[in-house]
């Protein structure tokens, strides 16, 4: 068995990792740590994971941390790198937060400031890299990972395939998102009450400040576009999770509906975790919930000579912890699909 | 492998019956049927079911039930007797409405009206049949099985304890729940749209007309009451699962905290599926989506005299699919709690 | 024009009561004051509000309440003592707050603790107060009101038509009451974030504990019940506005399905703002949103001698703001209905 | 008093005509029509509109509607034309449905298919028409009024100041929408079901079909664009009412931020109904919840070259409703804010 502790285990992202590892037939759940609620009973924090109710959570110590194969970081932004710099070498750090995800040292200092934490190898098995390569192949034997933004995960999947295959220009791109409040984390801000969230939609990071749109801009490249520039537009909508990103781009020349939809099957016609949906069937974010799948379709609008692609995933699953136990698989030599549903909770 | 067929496979309570069955180890689905949308995709009608996306639809006929180890019935009540005759002896048959469920076909036409089809063994294993019993010793070898009522179970599991013990006075009980949309099923009624349900709370069969009723009746008889009497108000709110039943009951001369809490923890303390929170902690229904758990919290008001329960659980998991699976285990001598899961997807 | 002050102005109840003077004919909208946020944009935190966007909002002071004829007091628990001694005795004071409800002052120092700030006239209209008396002829002149709990109205209204016949027993009610988040104010406390609220139901104040218990005991003892008691549970569900309330009592005997709807029919015949629903449609939360208005529906479940009451009312607006000016034109000799509306914004 | 009726009284259009008539000063409700429900009592199918509970649903014919001054269409497109024939050239005739809002009629076959009914005056005041011009003007003395269609009027208000100054290329425009439900009528289907829409967000009409694009266009067109080609996708969130609509385009050479804000301040500074919010502020939709506000914010992406526009509209009021009201208002030579308010119910 391999034994896991997660920090952060109070909180969203820990508590999808928990629910995910409490599933996975390899795990043993070691220590669950956390901050300011060092000391309490876990079942108060996340009431969801009865087999985990009468731990203890415990405080983000390296001694509390030792003796694990395998720790999952699910921290705020700027405190991963320090948690993992007393983690030896050859465990297994699995970076659910930003700090690790960019190259750009540049790009970290002018979108979340301050110093940079260094790159990691990024967990976004399906991520395109190349002809016929896939960002799976860089993470067997890798002992940090760096696990995706939830928003970078579906614009990207819904626009790598036409960008690789140079079927859209990837200089005018625009994605708007609607996405559910947990995306939020669970901090006390009077915007994410339900009081304000129920029975209303707005927008936030309008106008190119978000930090995901480096990391979008970084995947596209990789995936094969010479330049990006996206507009990114985030909408809090009332669901508690879920995201449903509308990402659309300039048709090459030469482009059309067969080639389009030839690239998308192509690229995903073996990806366990990302379905391309049948011709006329769009995606809900329901369908995904609880799920590690990203439901995709595309369309081409050539009246105005745009593709318009939907993308529909969990925030918490294929968004975060799911993709974060796929890269754990990966680095750990497991089937990439140990522990993990294709199988959402709807209605 | 054991296998399955499901009829009503496009409905509410046949997908989830198909989404549990999924992730049992034991089970092979075999015919998906259904009514009017035989011939179509499955995906079309259950996308969150991927793995079955590209199944069709087949008639409900004895032909396409013919050869499967089960048959789930997830059909409108009055529909399954007649599907039911058609199947061998020797086939488990598990009636997830609610045909079968009460042994007195006076309730039968004075709450649903028509022919009574007749009695099946019940289907919830944690029902206290006498000191020490349990419905659950009934199942093993059972051939039919009627599965219980959504808010039946919510209810029967918040009371039964006291009224075993003869803490409470079964005469004068009080039960109203908060619904999610789902247990009205895929119905196309005016009240039971997006655009009427969001943002709105209202109740139906106020007054003692929901057949939900003499079923509760019925348990709670078994646990132990000479005579019940049970005024129930159900009320849909905006969510799409979930059931949280408040119900409470006059005290019995001598009972208090001390005596409750004690039957409680003595009626649930083995149970794999229900579960009594901790004193202080009360139950959400987010903490059970998805999974097959009844959260229960009780508390003494002394100024009343009365106890107060409250049950949570997911209407189509514990409230029907997960019970009916709990159920087809015990029938066909598996672990109880095969392909059944405590742990709940929340936020 | 009646210069009206509002203090807890950037709150819930205190912006509901703007909303509700801004469209009242006579009133002329003075300070508005707050604590923390004294000295910020008004816009900023009641963006709906429009034509008071751009106010400032003023500290709560003697000074800047001075000179306004109405001041309305949105303030938590325990301080509006303080700020109402600080006004002239010719000041309509109304508090939209619990301090001056109750007339007992061991109920004050049981359910809220501290000292009792003291007595004021109820601002229930529609309270009945004896045989052809109404709460609304107390208020005539008055100079301080005290308004309701939000709980309290939709309960007392439910319930005292029967009480005060002599139809129902008054020392058995039961309550359970669905809850939008509003209810709850502006507080952050995390189990108010949209994340955990949307599509979960949770009760609180189980058991006995819930403030509003004493208030409508004395309510219903005021409508002629000798002893009151009630087993009150609110549930919050994922509505941002209104209760639908279901109380219960025990019939009295021979009172029956016709005694009953001749007791509402006359309780509220005349009421402009309590409407007993036809027979057969049941009230929704969503028909009264933004109004001023109950809705009312009872039947009389025979097979276990219970009146079955249902009550929707919007929290903010019958339930606190509304019913405030309602009693503030009362005060000031306004016609009772001035500046309020029934209809409902729905869907 | 201006006498009115309202046809397809029982749909919501109908229904927030009515809410908002019965809050006119001028206004006398007459007939209420519909097609199925005729015959049946109004408070069953509105039951948030108390003062019309009593009334009786009647007919659509000619003798029903006969002796009012203006007439209210809220039917299905393409029913429009032939019951408007039916009245007299006096009579103001307001219809908020498709069928006379395009001047194109190969854009009506092409969008909407079948016959085109014709061109009335375009009810949408605030529509930029040139150079210090408004489509207000066009409409004192008209006898036939097109409402615009919900979303045409969320995208145009936060596009055409920029359109009209020559700030952007409208050649290459992007608006992605959130959608209440309310937006899809009562129509009963499936997907439209709270247990669907609950917890999810999907996109239809993606791809170009929808058929507000023509609208529009043609309404950019009159602001100022040679040419208008615009993406379009509008997505279902789980709220009953509200638009968001996310409207971007690329900037044309020269345009920046104080360009770009000068212009919506010039262009809507004095329209009571369209707000630009002071910068750093994002509209939500709750915020115009039964309000006829219009909520615009702009940011301008140097980054990608893209002004970002977010609005905010009720869509069953500044979205139908209630700019109905305000063109009957200009057209009866009313002051054109009577009746109407720009404040909003919140939270």
């Amino acid at each position: 068995m391999i034994k896991v502790a997660v920090t952060g285990a109070t909180g969203y992202a820990g508590g999808e990792v928990l629910r995910l590892l409490l599933q996975h037939p390899d795990a043993e759940i070691g220590a669950l740590t956390a901050g300011s609620s060092a000391g309490s009973r876990f079942g108060q924090h996340q009431p969801h994971l009865l087999p985990l109710a009468d731990r203890v959570v415990a405080e983000t110590t390296p001694e509390n941390l030792a003796g694990h194969d395998v720790v999952f970081l699910a921290l705020p932004h700027g405190h991963s790198g320090a948690v993992a710099a007393q983690l030896p070498d050859d465990v297994l750090v699995i970076d659910c937060g930003a700090d690790h995800r960019l190259e750009s040292s540049d790009d970290w200092a002018a979108y979340y400031g301050g110093e940079h934490a260094g790159t990691w190898p990024y967990g976004m098995p399906e991520l395109i890299t190349g002809p016929g390569a896939r960002q799976r192949d860089a993470l067997p034997g890798a002992r940090r990972v760096a696990v995706p933004g939830c928003n970078v995960t579906a614009v990207t999947l819904g626009l790598q395939p036409a960008v690789a295959a140079g079927l859209v220009e990837p200089t005018d791109l625009v994605a708007v998102l609607a996405n559910g409040f947990s995306g939020a984390g669970k901090a006390l801000k009077p915007h994410l009450l339900a009081s304000e969230g129920l029975g209303s939609a707005s927008p936030y990071g309008v106008g190119g400040s978000h930090r995901h749109i480096p990391e979008i801009a970084q995947n596209l490249t990789r995936a094969g576009a010479d330049e990006v520039t996206i507009s990114f537009t985030p909408t809090l909508v009332p669901m508690a999770r879920g995201i449903l990103a509308t990402a659309t781009a300039k048709l090459a020349a030469g482009a059309g509906a067969a080639s389009v939809r030839a690239a998308y099957e192509e690229a995903y016609g073996e990806e366990p975790f990302v379905h391309l949906l049948p011709e006329g069937q769009w995606p809900t974010t329901a369908a995904t919930l609880g799920a590690n799948t990203a439901l995709v379709q595309v369309a081409v609008d050539e009246r105005v000579g745009r593709l318009v692609t939907v993308t529909a995933i969990d925030n918490l699953v294929k968004g975060t912890a799911g993709g974060a136990i796929q890269s754990m698989n990966l680095a750990l030599g497991l089937p990439e699909t140990t522990g993990l549903t294709t199988i959402g909770v709807a209605p």
